[in-house]
């Protein structure tokens, strides 16, 4: 007797979750290289807490009400000058605002893939985006990624091999990816919007992290949206901009991709909070928005100093580590015999230290010899302590 | 060439979008029976300030950051006691938090549906669980409403004739149902988990109106889930009970259920907003909350005696309605021949009053005669202008 669906059998115990949980179990004690979640040392309490009672006072309580399910207007005006500075020419009737980006994932995969697509993914990759192509049920095809993000060259030669009538769909991240911190080079950026066009795939280009670069000079270049905008779903999150809290993200899109996206938000849950949009805008484009993002930038690249720092001083040779220019992760690679799975137990509750293993990035579970460090959340001299801990665990296994 | 999935393909343009649109951009003159919302003038603005502000100030940040995928452990503690009080016994392990009751009825589909299989819905029901229900693929059933509700004598025959072996959900609004404002009498309530249990179905169980009673004689009995809850999925919903912009509903069900719910909702958008959770939970769980229910109960009883007085005034012969004893709709039957979208037109640019055509709330577009009013939005004497508005329409077509 079946009971539950494909889709229900195909989805696994997450990575996520069982992390989340662990953090908000753990004490003080414990030093977390684990959740990349953003520091909320950073959230502005007292101006967010100001707007958060003046959007509920005023309207005449229509920002607590139901709302339009492509966003609040305003905010959707205001994303579209956002993604202007970076390039992006786009109009209203492309962008949906959806549940962070994680929705818009979810909801992409979910008007192109049946099963026997294809997703082709860098390894290792965001397993939040992994969860939702697993469930798909589309073939998930990697694609190898270097110090200049994904290999557009391994990437053609993957597409070519895949059946021309079915749908494909890329998965990247394009600025300080997580897990691995890398970024796609300006001219690969270049190269994408081609084979999109040759081999009738689409795109989603996940930005979360582009404006958490580590001084100027280490900006991002322009989007692939911008290079050419066609057959690609660019997303973008306040979570990472504001807070996380307010759930929302946005999609930006062609109008024919947006008009199925419409219905498929709608089903999944009517529409975002009005309050929480209207929150976000308000913050966003109010003149203190630029400086929060400096001070972000600034607070970020100090943790990411440290920890690279300790890195350098406490791990034993053979294992080498990403250098990001920006974001929130490290990704870290041990000899090719140690699985970081093996000693993670050894690691909570003996030292007291925390991360990601490396098999959940990866589809094939190839990266065990890998692991995800987070730099976001824990203050410098935790993360200097953090990293001994670490390496002393490493060395022993080593 | 294949662009976009099948369950893109199945996705219909909605009414209740079209509506909300409609809604948004239609001035004070046109009196709205059309969206389905709670009336703003009920939230309780000053004190949802408060606690907003108060909410994103303290905690350091954590009413900010991301949280548990199944929900904000205080809130969820509070449902449990809340639901207690309605006869459903359960503990935190039973329950996920979703954006609303719509993503809960999404991600059940989502996680028991397959092409091949059977759902049965009341006819007329809810347009977004059909919304959801026919991107499923699942092939919908309709099972007879009369004034006591689903017809547990046809639910029988229509799940008898369906095959053992396919997972089969009956979706019912057990209290004052969206859009026919019937209810479930108690002894049909009795009937069904014996149902669940003899043809191996599932049912969700969908209450966002029971609160919304007109006086103590008509509290509805107790839910289904309080007879036997084994198979059943329990969904409420915040935005009835406070506001809906917090996007706070909830589902009960076995645990063997929530576990296949949890990585649903995860892949869904990784979790709720801990700040909406944490307001809904100081509302409803402060002394007031029981005051403001009270304060809604009149509030919508006083709007539905005004809008059934001016029915009963100004519809002509051969027109009838259904008589609800809580919620915000009333169901009104046309003679056969007339069809309530051959009027829309007419009724919203001419008269300046609006409704929803009663076809969408059936999957075979068989209620084509029938419209859906909500008096939950207009004040009372704009009830009373907008039903001889529309009666006269109507009488022009008769």
């Amino acid at each position: 007797m079946k009971t539950f669906s494909e889709r229900a059998l195909r989805m696994q115990p997450s990575a996520i979750r069982e992390m989340t949980k662990l953090s908000s179990v753990a004490g003080r004690d414990l030093i977390s290289f684990a959740g990349g979640m953003p520091n909320p040392a950073t959230f502005p309490l007292e101006r967010l807490a100001e707007i958060a009672a003046a959007e509920v006072r005023n309207h005449e309580g229509r920002s607590l009400q139901y709302g339009l399910t492509t966003g609040f207007r305003p905010l959707v005006q205001w994303i579209c000058e956002y993604v202007a500075e970076k390039g992006i020419n786009t109009t209203p009737e492309n962008v949906v605002c959806t549940a962070g980006s994680q929705q818009a994932i979810d909801l992409i995969a979910e008007i192109l893939l049946d099963e026997g697509d294809f997703i082709l993914v860098e390894k290792p990759t965001y397993l939040g985006a992994l969860a939702v192509f697993v469930k798909s049920g589309a073939s998930i095809v990697t694609v190898r990624q270097d110090h200049s993000g994904v290999d557009t060259d391994d990437l053609e030669t993957k597409l070519a091999a895949l059946p021309l009538e079915r749908t494909k769909l890329i998965y990247i991240i394009s600025n300080f990816q997580n897990p691995s911190g890398i970024s796609l080079s300006a001219g690969r950026r270049k190269v994408l919007p081609s084979l999109l066009e040759k081999y009738n795939a689409f795109l989603i280009e996940d930005d979360p992290y582009g404006e958490i670069y580590f001084g100027e000079s280490n900006r991002p270049p322009e989007p692939v949206s911008a290079v050419d905008s066609s057959r690609i779903f660019y997303l973008g999150t306040a979570s990472k901009l504001v807070a996380p809290t307010f759930r929302t993200g946005w999609v930006i899109a062609e109008e024919s991709l947006i008009r199925r996206l419409e219905p498929a938000k709608e089903a999944a849950d009517l529409c975002g909070s009005m309050l929480d949009q209207r929150i976000v805008h308000r913050f966003c484009s109010s003149p203190e928005f630029a400086h929060h993002l400096d001070n972000l930038r600034v607070f970020y690249e100090e943790r990411h100093r440290v920890m690279r720092e300790a890195l350098e001083q406490e791990m034993p040779d053979g294992i080498s580590w990403t250098s990001p220019t920006g974001g929130f992760f490290i990704w870290l690679t041990l000899p090719e015999s140690l699985d970081s799975e093996s000693f993670l137990q050894e690691a909570i509750t003996g030292a007291k230290v925390s991360y990601v293993i490396g098999r959940p990035f990866t589809p094939d579970n190839t990266a065990a010899n890998c692991l995800r460090l987070a730099f976001s959340v824990e203050e410098p001299d935790r993360i200097r302590e953090g990293i001994a801990r670490l390496a002393r665990v490493i060395r022993n296994r080593m």
